[in-house]
């Protein structure tokens, strides 16, 4: 793969870019798109840069039918000195070959595909925006494509890299959500699909979803689909609670998503000194916590918004309001320093950004 | 819905059929299908028949990232007398709906959309096969086409339906399949999306499918989430045990497919008066009867294979061998009575297939 070489076809017109006040999540796509293809006797090949443009497959294709996909997330950020950053994208094309092993879809090149993803973002440059807050988010993902109905894994795939740019999560700073611990519905269960990011595992989060909106909640957080009392994750974060000055997080257990920003934080919060656990937590240890005044903060990770504080957590109608509703000040301290090392405003103690140039 | 008109646009070409001997399952595409797109403005809207084509999607389309999608499967037959049946078509229908709701696509009107399908068949009737053993494979799915990366469920979606003529799913006749009782990977659980027709259930079973497959056996039984312990069903059928004298097969439990086949084999029985229930089985329970040689007979059910005797089950490293490996007398009455229905060659008593003209 290492020397193959990329193809580049220009984009005769360029569009107009949105006001970085104006970006929301995921609508507007840049001017130009990686694309390869997978077939069992080239492996992956024609690896090509081209205009952003619809794609075209036989209604068979079986991404249509059996869902053998899987997709990754991550962001590039401009800094003070016009600088495009990536954050810990190694950790992304790692990702993604895990997934690809769960859904027996063929490995990548990792260094192959980082190195596409950033000549695509450099071509793209323009569109990365430079308010405080925004980003270009960066969408790799694979489908499988071979026309047949049988249930089976695909003989062909196309893997594609789509560029975003995307407003700040929170338009006035960093707020507190409210979100429901669900109870009906399971996202994903050990010895399934939970801990590979692919997209049957959103399919079955959004009837929750719809049905907590409803009732006021922006995201559900999952429980273990086998006792319904151990916490997984929320919706697209990792979940982190601060219980009488430790922190602890749900270890990886098979059904959850192996977050870039939980392991970050886990970083950061270790660096810090501040004692951190990764392991089982049930949601009566946080109720009690909760109950006793030992519950200091709750906060979610996860790319797109990077720290998302809770401000209340609904458990069967008991209603936890954390922090009087506000904005722990560890939240705050965390989101400050990952925002600031990802837009090169403070030292990368931890080389964690790669620059795209 | 009702009174919407179908357009119909006719292929100008016709592609060469298959020999009849030469069907596989789900390669081979007639000539034209049938599309419905959706937005929150016209509910579902221009209903068509057009040549089989590929289709076009933007890169960020919903289907692409977080698998919104549900499909359906039936066949329809050609009888001595060359009329073409349907084999209870309205169940399909009512099921597309059923896992409509669990994966937050908006409802089908159902019995348009069963009319589309009829129309489409009867368009392209010369490619239902008439050798034994070979019927037109039916597949109606919907597809989520919003071009956002936000999870939540779509705002349009396009609803297809295609054809493919397909073979005797065994070459010589029905015989006894291995199969391998799951005990690592889980396809579903209770409060997932077991019981809707939908991708990510099928990307969640390959792995284990192909892990089996490299030990000999076909498919693979799966067990309960939770437990390990109560069976489910197998990959695209559901499952019946003869154990002395009676049969059993897993009660609708919210992680099994509710099938078509299986609901008309109940029926079958209660009518011929053998003892069914429909209830949890574990798989101890299974093996002790084994044990005991009780065991008479297991059989899969599904649209594909209609019935399929087992002729061994896996159950780590114990093997079971049923009824010598030989196809059992009640799976095989059961398959000639089925599949005479379907085929017109017996009285329809139940009413179950429908004309296509
Ligand atoms: C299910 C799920 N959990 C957690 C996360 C957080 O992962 P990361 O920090 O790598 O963005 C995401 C999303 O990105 C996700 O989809
Ligand atoms: C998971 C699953 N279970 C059972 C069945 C059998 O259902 P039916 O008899 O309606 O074909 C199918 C397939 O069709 C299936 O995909």
């Amino acid at each position: 793969m290492e020397n193959q070489q990329i193809q580049i076809t220009h984009s005769q017109s360029r569009k107009a870019k949105p006001a970085s006040d104006q970006l929301e999540f995921g609508r507007i796509f840049t001017d130009h798109m990686f694309m390869m293809d997978y077939s069992e006797e080239k492996g992956w090949y024609e690896p090509r840069i081209v205009p952003y443009q619809p794609i075209t497959l036989d209604p068979a294709a079986m991404i249509f039918h059996y869902g053998q996909t899987v997709f990754e997330g991550l962001k590039a950020y401009r800094t003070k000195e016009d600088k495009v950053l990536l954050f810990r994208p190694e950790k992304n094309m790692e990702r993604l070959n895990l997934s690809n092993e769960r859904l027996c879809i063929p490995q990548i090149d990792e260094d192959f595909v980082l190195n596409a993803l950033k000549q695509l973002v450099n071509l793209d440059k323009d569109w990365v925006p430079s308010a405080e807050g925004t980003s270009l988010y960066i969408r790799p993902f694979i489908i499988s494509t071979e026309p047949y109905l049988g249930v089976a894994a695909s003989k062909s795939y196309k893997l594609m890299i789509i560029l975003s740019p995307v407003g700040s999560y929170y338009k006035e700073g960093i707020h507190p959500v409210k979100i429901f611990v669900e109870r009906e519905f399971v996202r994903a269960v050990e010895g399934g699909t939970g801990k590979a990011k692919t997209a049957g595992n959103y399919a079955a989060s959004l009837k929750a979803q719809e049905v907590s909106e409803k009732q006021g909640y922006s995201q559900v957080l999952w429980l273990d689909g086998i006792e319904k009392r151990y916490i997984e994750e929320v919706g697209s974060m990792n979940i982190f609670f601060k219980i009488n000055g430790k922190v602890v997080t749900p270890e990886l257990n098979g059904s959850i998503l192996a977050g870039v920003t939980r392991d970050s934080v886990i970083n950061l919060l270790k660096y810090w000194g501040v004692p951190v656990q990764e392991r089982r937590i049930s949601i009566d240890e946080i109720y009690d916590s909760f109950k006793n005044g030992e519950l200091e903060e709750v906060f979610g990770t996860g790319t797109a918004a990077v720290i998302s504080p809770v401000g209340e957590l609904n458990w069967e109608g008991e209603k936890m309001v954390i922090n009087n509703g506000k904005t722990g000040s560890l939240s705050q301290k965390i989101y400050d320093t990952l925002t600031s090392i990802q837009n090169g405003l403070e030292p990368d103690l931890f080389d964690w950004t790669v620059e795209v140039k």
